[in-house]
């Protein structure tokens, strides 16, 4: 099984978001069944990081072309990397039967079968809204507990990791406390790559969902059960479908002002 | 109060896209109130039409961008020109004060206000789910009948105006019949600007929100009321408030090959 | 065109109340577009104000002969001058095409577009429950955070001004902060003429939706967009539309004593 | 126990209505447990029959006096004679300690206990969606399959017995079979006192709830359990509670036209 | 009218135990209505005392055999003496005719029928998810404020009455200031029989309701109307329907292990 | 990893039964990602089959103490072989850290993650209703379009393969049509073994969740992810905890009809 990891934003364009591509296919890696072969990709444009709703369709353009070159290239599934899961929906548009997997729907499902409440631990205060969509439309709003933040941004994440882990423990308490929360998940991918979940469950005794860890064995577990989105509830553009237009580039036109 | 209504396709590249601006731009003066001037712009790149969730992504960048040149030069109130409210919210996290109208959230919040259940008549199946996504991110779900869809390609609605009424009315009549609805709601724009509602009205016997003239009527009445949306809600992006870059253009990021 | 305001007490039997109507109809004008010619009237007979769901039940006799009336003069729209919106659904059944505006409906449509979370703030503990009903009537119970009360009663709302205003930006805060809302809604027609929603929005950075002002801007949108309820919903009463009883009075019937 | 049967319209006014009161009054006598003694009375002055929402608020204020008059003479608990439960509420907030019992509410409560999902056959299609108002506010929508009608009017429904049984079997049966009812409800009084529910459950096998009846039982079920509304969900009054007015009469006040 | 009250555990064993069966069976003899017999019995064999789902599920199947019995015995309705309904629904697929009543069913249906949101106080924090989950089921989720616990083991509330009174009394409070609940119910059936539901809505001015007393009326009531539940929702087991097995005992088999 | 499938009845006590529990052992194995092992077990006692709830509760005390078995044997996961989920949550208070799969919620949560709307497609009728709060409980309710059965009893879908295929796609195409899914769920475990998923997604063109294969990835996914249920939800019964009993079959008692 080939699975692979799409970065939204041109995180290779410096030494050190190389490095940190390297580190997490490593972490990916480490987690993989066997028999399942990991890589990674990013897009050769996007948002440098993704903390609006703004950056999140900013990013979707290159990464459904990304998403549609992979199901050529043969990966079985992809997964789509940021929590927001920005356009999820256009990935399964485009594509044919590659399993595409967003974190943040992949978490919330894994979450639900934990436990009665989950809470969603972010970054920041501006996403808590879009979360909440996004935990709807997924379809699991009914077991939703909280979104809570812990008001650092993404960047920062790493910079203090024990800080970073007591903030998160802290939240983490008052969605158990406050919420009545029985599971936790972990709202950013960048959370993700820092392992900081084992510690988190240990600390409050529930379990904490690691999105990307979870987001590799969902994609391993539908590709395995043989399942892909439905093309009845994802309709291929019909532009593209009849032929009009080969790929999701031709999509777009432009204003011949020459002409005009 | 200035208004404007922004087209998210490139629509003024050919000459009969340049007339149908212009048509529109004459019905929706007709519609204005006393004081009330409104002007038409379309983007310089953008799907050719709307007829998928990927289109809707595609087309949101360049609209973004114009929304916020369209701030900038003093207008009141702009009208999203697709009925999917593409990237609405994205709008409202970059404009500051300007009221931003989605015809989508506009038309069934008008519609919600005639009875006690209505139904959206759209163009294909392929929306049906987006479209009920949309009511509910609204947050008039509850009185939602039913999405239906006559399945008539957006660009052939107006070759038969007679055709696609009687299918309007069709459809409406299922709608009332089998889902209870006693409101309808024309769910694409190119329905609006087809002086269609007031016909399927009279044979229905119920209200039939345009929503075309309703966006307008509805951009009248928040900036009349002196409402426009939360910044609390839809924040500035980070990296544009904090002045890191000075417009939504410079959120995109590229990898420099020949520096590597 | 034009649009009453219908008062459900009878205010003009002071002299008081009818400087009271004076100022209301100034300030109602002054909100108006172009175009829309605004007058007041109140009911010969009705409570002295309404604190419970009985005086609003109360009131709703004469207002509904009251509506029936103005329709027949002529009036676009009326306005349902008591932020409960008594009766709102029996103007509708016994007026044919007079747009009839709840405030408490147009209150929350108009909130419902500028966030994703609402908060009502009103006057007494003892309509929180009856304005949640409300919310869910009209049909956007989704998008309500919270409603909170100051407990201060109506009449003496504009007797200590900055107190009262003070007291809303308390709960305006708490609603904030603690029910995550981001947008917020006078809800009381009394607070709607007291000028206090400018303050409240400045101070606490967020919309505030003064009922009155909103009402009269959905009535113009309304009638501009040639909307109003539909009659498949609010059906005519059958002993009216069957010409039985030619009026809302009419349906009153009485124990003829002597007969007996 | 004293429980008293209260019509909001006033049926003796004709010598029929007399007889019909009568009869009633037999058959809650009938229903009644050892202990209890039932009686009934109507308004002076009230709608003829409601068949509107309008109707419904015209009978509140006369029928709000009576329950009051009622509570007073020691009833341990009244019913609300209209299966639409109108003024409910309002009565709830000046009676003290006086079980109100709404046959709408209570129908539904009971069905609720019979199965998963009920439906309520009712006369007329235009009640249908303020029953579905009622049985939100009950708190018991989720079991709610749907609301029929069978488009009879109240007073055609005796002169007919057979014919209206058949109807209402017909509906039944629909509700069963097309939306999954298990339980059904008679949706108006008249039906109640036709004695059809034995019919139609043996002829359908499932339950059929009859409101007049079952209203008596849960109203002894209320009294015996100790148990009446809450006062602080159904305040009284303020002008009543402070005892600035004595009756709910006193909150009614008129413009005194020889003054001004 | 016979009425038998079914403990799923085999209180009888001890000495202690039967004076404690004979202690709430002159309980429930006090509350009858005049008319009404009521006896009492328990399983032979079952949990000491219901603390989990597990011992829930323990309790079922000698406690639907004993209520299949009591129906052949007779009796008009039997009630399930645990307040989380165990195999509640279980009961009714064997049963006929007998109407059987749920404590936590027939708790939240009275508690709804008095105010607008109640809040259920229960013993431990254990429970709380479950009975989210039976009001769910119940029907009336949308009236459910909170639940709540005193976190005293079910054996404990009865030494020390005081001190429990004063926790259901802290909890109420908390339960009125903090959920805004305006109905209180008790539960646990130990505390039914506590006579404790009158002390705490003297002290805190809602009702009260005590699952046991009510459970009592609501099968009064529903025996006196002639309803039970629908065997079309509540199917017989098709293999004892058929014939095929004459007691819900024949529905287990075992591995013959001899024959192997 | 070490995975069981435990099935609720001793089907292995006909050599027919062991035969069946080999050949689902084969498809299990087959299914088994690299480094899966796979084992069968089944109860000593149950019922033949399970076909109401009442014969789920049946199977869950001694499905309960073989899962708590299973966990000491160093199992990392179990699937609960019944599609009703019997006990999930009780199996979850017993266990410690061993993955629960119930093949109900498992199978939803896939199919939740493939579309906007799915369906189950189950055995009879009887289970329609019970199948729905098991959709609720398991969080994903607003995603459920229907649930359908063929109406054929368990032990007769593998006797006519291919008439059992042909009312599957039947009911299916319905699903499809009339009630909007885009996804299906094969709503039973014996549907699970006929290897019909694949049949009637090529048919139909949609995904078709298989819940056999389904479960064994959902197992493996979470055992891979390091998550388990949360023991804050299903916490472990005080008698156990506390150490007053050692086994789930210590928490039942018996009258001791000698001693007395």
């Amino acid at each position: 099984m080939k699975i692979v990891y799409v970065l939204p934003g041109p995180i290779s364009r410096t030494e050190q978001g190389r490095q940190e591509m390297e580190r997490r296919l490593e972490i990916l890696r480490s987690y993989a069944a066997p028999g399942t072969h990991v890589d990674i990709v990013d897009v050769d444009e996007g948002p440098a990081s993704i903390e609006s709703l703004y950056e999140e369709y900013l990013s979707i353009p290159n990464t459904v072309d990304l998403m549609l070159e992979m199901e050529k290239k043969g990966y079985d599934a992809a997964i789509l990397g940021c929590y927001g899961d920005p356009g999820l929906d256009a990935v399964r548009e485009v594509t044919e039967k590659m399993v595409v997997v967003g974190p943040g729907e992949a978490g919330v499902m894994a979450a639900a079968m934990c436990g009665y409440r989950f809470s969603i631990i972010t970054v920041t205060n501006s996403i808590i809204n879009p979360l909440h969509h996004l935990v709807e439309k997924a379809g699991v709003g009914k077991k939703l507990a909280s979104v809570r933040a812990i008001n650092t941004p993404v960047l920062e994440l790493a910079n203090d990791r024990e800080r970073t882990i007591q903030k998160l423990v802290e939240e983490g308490k008052k969605a158990i406390l406050e919420d009545r929360a029985d599971t936790l998940v972990l709202g950013c991918m960048s959370m993700g790559f820092l392992n900081v979940a084992e510690e988190m469950s240990k600390e409050l005794g529930v379990p904490v969902i690691n999105p990307g860890k979870t987001s590799l064995k969902m994609a391993e577990a539908l590709v395995g059960a043989g399942i892909s989105h439905s093309k009845l509830a994802y309709l291929t553009p019909p532009k593209i479908s009849s032929g009009q237009v080969s790929s999701s580039k031709g999509l777009l036109v432009k204003k011949n002002k020459i002409v005009q």
